[in-house]
């Protein structure tokens, strides 16, 4: 059996939205099963002295442009949500509070944010939306703080600086524009 | 007639490096010409308050594997050159001071670069590149300095933030991993 694909991602990414909608679809096509790992880019921005895309100047007009665009080119409904970006603090615990829920909570947030404009910052909604597939979340214990804090700093430890960010056998490949080149290095590694 | 593709680029640039090699059977294909356009990233860095890849936490390291896969999966030569980045004022200058051999300049220069391991940044061997394509480079009189300086605000003023940048009739596109985009748009816009 081969070993998962490690998908990390954060809840406020556009691209990491787009490459939830194709991952699980490449992954199967190869024998591979899909580890969602959300994790907070606040934190890995921190590291690398970035910040959010529309901030920045000149790349923050051009990103806007991009995400829509790029939305199209894959055929996913998409919007700029308002508010745009937001803290995942939640979202990403609740995540990490559910179990088989996990990644149906997660298909839903993303839906939730990027389609039907729901401020997924917001606890409240996280919960609604975890409920709405039939999962209890938990986002105020601390064994549930614990946990995500772990998961973000094993993140950051591996060298996770961006979403969405894949690790297939050790070979770490970032954004959604690289699926052209996970799809040959699934059939085989060049 | 069809516009021509606007090509911005940084000789310093490995993904700019790699558009070159794919950027005219592309145009090519749906009837376009390429206008090449050098520019000089470390302008764009100081509006974007960016750094070169390699000096990045995390995702300097990310980058340099990202370069030699992305070469092996366009199939281009490649290597890291040493030193790297470089400045590419004396390049830009030579390849504005040329007429019918600027582009064939500019292939020679990224290849004199990225795969012979010259140090472009020196004037030296720009002249001598420009030589070894029949061209002969002005890189010090105050009328290239006037037009590279002239281009390279034109680059900025256009929003051109990276490299490689392109630019069809007004729709811009950031990076290599644009060219699947740039093609399904080429054929019809999205």
């Amino acid at each position: 059996m081969k070993a998962p694909i490690d998908f990390y991602f954060d809840f406020s990414s556009p691209y990491g939205y787009l490459a939830s909608h194709k991952i699980e679809a490449l992954a199967k096509q190869h024998g591979r099963e899909v580890t969602w790992r959300p994790m907070l880019l606040g934190a890995a921005f921190k590291m690398t002295g970035s910040m959010p895309l529309p901030q920045v100047p000149l790349k923050g007009e051009y990103a806007k442009r991009d995400f829509a665009r790029s939305a199209r080119f894959h055929g996913v409904a998409f919007r700029i949500p308002d508010p745009f970006p937001i803290s995942t603090v939640s979202a990403c615990r609740a995540f990490y509070s559910l179990d088989e829920k996990a990644i149906p909570f997660a298909k839903a947030a993303f839906k939730a944010y990027f389609v039907e404009n729901v401020n997924i910052g917001e606890a409240d909604n996280v919960l609604k939306i975890a409920a709405s597939v039939g999962g209890s979340a938990d986002i105020s214990s601390q064994a549930v703080k614990d946990r995500t804090k772990a998961e973000v700093d094993a993140a950051l430890a591996k060298g996770v600086f961006g979403s969405p960010y894949m690790v297939i056998d050790g070979e770490p490949f970032w954004g959604v524009d690289r699926f052209e080149q996970i799809e040959r290095w699934l059939a085989a590694p060049f």
